[in-house]
């Protein structure tokens, strides 16, 4: 810490919004990335976060904004300058039934509105492992996604409403539950996604949504993808919007964590689809209509859930999958997405291209299968986990080229960081990296915010 | 029309591609507006949109992008330079059971788009009264709303991708069909709403729903707009994204409508509402669930179609209130919305202060109670229909500053186009319009796009 600087903020923060030291924020989730800021930063009003800002723009600070510090791709890590973490922002400024919205400070925690939503008996429905810990302000920045899209869709499209201070401290505030309204060129959309580097996101109004009265869970074994795609569309067409998650787990992914578990193999096959239905109206036919809907398409090798004890051990073989797979070393991981028709074919080329590279490779295949957007993790035998990123680059390549080869994209929901900026240009033409960086300029002329994250250099 | 400009095109267009003169084409929706352009193209691929865009931004000629013609505030007129209209670019590329979804060309017509859809047994669920003629193209520019965005959301939330020719004749290309993809910042939504000023459109790709497969019908009276919004919010609770359609409707909207139509009002009130629940499934109990749930809340005054006859009446009865206003005079129109908890507020306060300004003012109030949008159209009797929008600034004034106070837009779905840029400055702050101007001078140097729309002079 530079104790000058801390000196500087000391002159309009009060004492308990300047940290001297917090450890557990300067190192990121996967403990690859270490910050080293020059001041961390709590501030406990919006004014103070227009403070901070107005100051860093005059004296060209650096500001790294911070969430809940789970992001994947070391978007919140700080080389010197201010690491602002949001956290104290956390007020639920609003809830309203009629207008089903919620108001959020962006320091509350996902979880958190979550149960200020059920409170109202409404749903907020994002839903991610990191709810416990990440932010609104965090899951907007990176446009979240998560368990339930193909619903409801991602972060970008539960957001009404957006405040947010920008870099010379000005605040741009748009928090009515408006479901209507084309006034100008939509603005929202670009801090949507922007990981930081256009403003600090302060508060947003979101979506809310009736609560599912009635599940109905299914596990159905396929001989291959294109089955499994073909269910999808099938389901797509009868339950409509009652299809909440259709998650796709390969053989392999299932016998690591049925063995991890301790639980049996629901079914025995080569590919697996676990897939809910929910629905708002008490409707108790609803398990007997999906179990009548599997056996007249001709998906018997099925299970249906009889109970909240079976359906929960099926979410537990389907969760458990990325903690089974730690025997296996150090993973190489992969945020991707390809349209649903493409996922057979993706899969069908990739494989063979990295065991053709890196012969024993282990890839541990699962994900969304409702949205396209997989888990792709790769092994390595033998390496020692602590060498394994010495072949990250390699083996994105062949992924990315594979993903980009089928219409798909290398960053589905944990956004660009630090991780991929190098990649945009590959998905992104200089026309549109061009407008990006004039966005940039224009509202960040210095360059000051989140400096090195998203855009490449 | 300029012969040389003509002359110049024919160089590298087809003959076809180059109209002499369609009158059609020059005046507007409602007839307030004539174009006057030096030449009009007809496009009939996206080289030809890019050869006709290259050559524009070499010789700083401005180019109006048009579609159907059908918007609403002068957002398709020339004063000079291109009309480019996209009738021709109309070909329904892909239609993806798998991806749910669509990609078609900027000028496919909607209802061409909603049959393709429908030919796969799918839902395309945008829908307007213009929906016979207005293109798709126009719809993504002015983001169009209509009657079901409670369920569906605007134009939107229903692009996936976009297909956009940008001033300088390059393309950006973007059709996959992918749900989760956050790869820098997001551009997409720039483009929708922008009103052909940033670029034009020559494709899309769209989301496709299941088709509703049962409806369930009611007209209910209520005492007040308070009693409605309760209503909502208690259907909205139970039904889900079941609830399509709740429209609001006062007394003198619907005397007006039945006395037209010739039918009879369905119940006697002061405030009514017809609200539409749809389902994918077949479910024959859902209209006696509605009726049993109206019951059992209180809301007796109400009516249960039983018949795709009487259902039709209903719609009628709402459909034809503009036609029903003729006798009125011309009619000043407002495309508001605001949050649906104020809309009481901004009826109960609006009306008085009209009737202050102008004694004896006819106010017809409908609308779209679900997401908070508003007809609210004025007439001034004895005023002559030519005279009416002499006093049009005036009115827009008073309503606008209601509309405001209670935190709402005066641009719901219609844009912004030559009739309204002038408020601009009033719902964007300084920084916001800053923004937009840097976004539109980095894609179109030369101002030759559209020029004179949407942003403020
Ligand atoms: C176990 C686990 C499971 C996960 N599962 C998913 C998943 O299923 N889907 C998914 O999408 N992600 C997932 N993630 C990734 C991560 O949780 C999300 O990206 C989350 O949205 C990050 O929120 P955060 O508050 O932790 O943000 P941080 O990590 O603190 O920050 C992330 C980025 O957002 C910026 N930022 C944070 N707050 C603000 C603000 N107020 N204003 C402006 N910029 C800001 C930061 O500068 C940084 O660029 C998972 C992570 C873990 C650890
Ligand atoms: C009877 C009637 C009912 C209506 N009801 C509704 C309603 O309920 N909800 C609603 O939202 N609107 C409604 N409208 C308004 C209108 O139909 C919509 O705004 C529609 O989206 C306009 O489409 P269009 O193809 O006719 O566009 P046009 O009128 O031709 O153009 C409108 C704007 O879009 C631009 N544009 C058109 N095509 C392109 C392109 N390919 N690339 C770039 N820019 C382009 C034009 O430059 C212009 O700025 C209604 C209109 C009528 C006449």
């Amino acid at each position: 810490m530079k104790t000058d600087l801390t000196a500087r903020f000391a002159a309009f923060l009060s004492p308990d919004e300047i940290l001297a030291e917090a450890p557990e924020l300067l190192t990121d989730q996967r403990k690859r990335f270490v910050s080293a800021p020059d001041v961390i930063l709590k501030p406990k009003s919006v004014e103070s976060v227009q403070a901070v800002m107005r100051y860093c723009t005059q004296h060209h600070i650096p500001v790294i904004p911070q969430g809940g510090n789970t992001g994947l791709c070391g978007a919140a890590v700080a080389e010197g300058g201010v690491l602002l973490n949001l956290s104290r922002l956390n007020r639920i400024r609003a809830v309203s039934t009629a207008d089903n919205s919620i108001t959020v400070e962006a320091g509350a925690v996902l979880q958190q509105v979550q149960e200020a939503a059920a409170a109202a008996d409404r749903l907020f429905p994002l839903s991610l492992a990191s709810e416990g810990s990440c932010q609104i302000g965090g899951n907007i920045a990176c446009n979240a996604g998560g368990l339930n899209v193909l619903r409801y869709g991602t972060m970008r499209d539960l957001v009404l409403g957006l405040e947010v201070v920008l870099p010379d401290g000005s605040l741009i505030s748009h928090l009515q539950p408006l479901h209507k309204n084309t006034t100008g060129y939509d603005l929202r959309h670009l801090f949507i996604g922007s990981e930081g580097t256009l403003g600090v996101i302060t508060a947003a109004t979101l979506k809310l949504f009736a609560r599912p009265k009635t599940r109905a869970t299914a596990w159905v074994g396929l001989p291959d993808i294109e089955a499994a795609v073909g269910l999808l569309s099938l389901v797509q067409g009868h339950f409509a919007e009652r299809l909440e998650s259709f998650e796709l787990v390969s053989r392999f992914a299932l016998d690591l964590s049925a063995a991890f578990s301790r639980l049996q193999k629901p079914v025995d096959a080569e590919w697996h689809v676990l897939l809910e239905l929910s629905d708002a109206l008490p409707h108790d036919g609803l398990p007997d209509m999906l179990a009548e809907f599997l056996y007249r398409h001709g998906f018997e090798n099925s299970v249906l859930t009889q109970s909240e004890q079976e359906r929960s051990d099926l979410w537990t073989l389907r969760e458990h999958i990325s903690a089974s797979q730690r025997s296996l070393g150090t993973s190489i991981k992969h945020d991707i997405a390809v349209p649903v028709s493409r996922v057979a074919a993706f899969v069908g080329a990739c494989a063979p291209a990295l065991q053709a590279a890196f012969p024993g490779i282990e890839i541990v295949c699962f994900g969304h299968l409702g949205d396209g957007s997989l888990h792709y993790n790769t092994f390595l035998p033998h390496v020692l986990s602590n060498d394994a990123y010495a072949y990250e680059d390699k083996i994105n390549t062949i992924v990315y080229e594979h993903i980009l080869a089928q219409g798909g994209t290398i960053a589905a929901e944990h956004g660009i960081g630090i991780i991929k900026n190098h990649w945009l240009p590959r998905v992104r033409s200089p026309e549109e990296i061009a407008l990006m960086k004039a966005v940039k300029a224009q509202l960040d002329p210095h360059g000051i915010m989140n400096p090195g994250k998203l855009l490449p250099a």
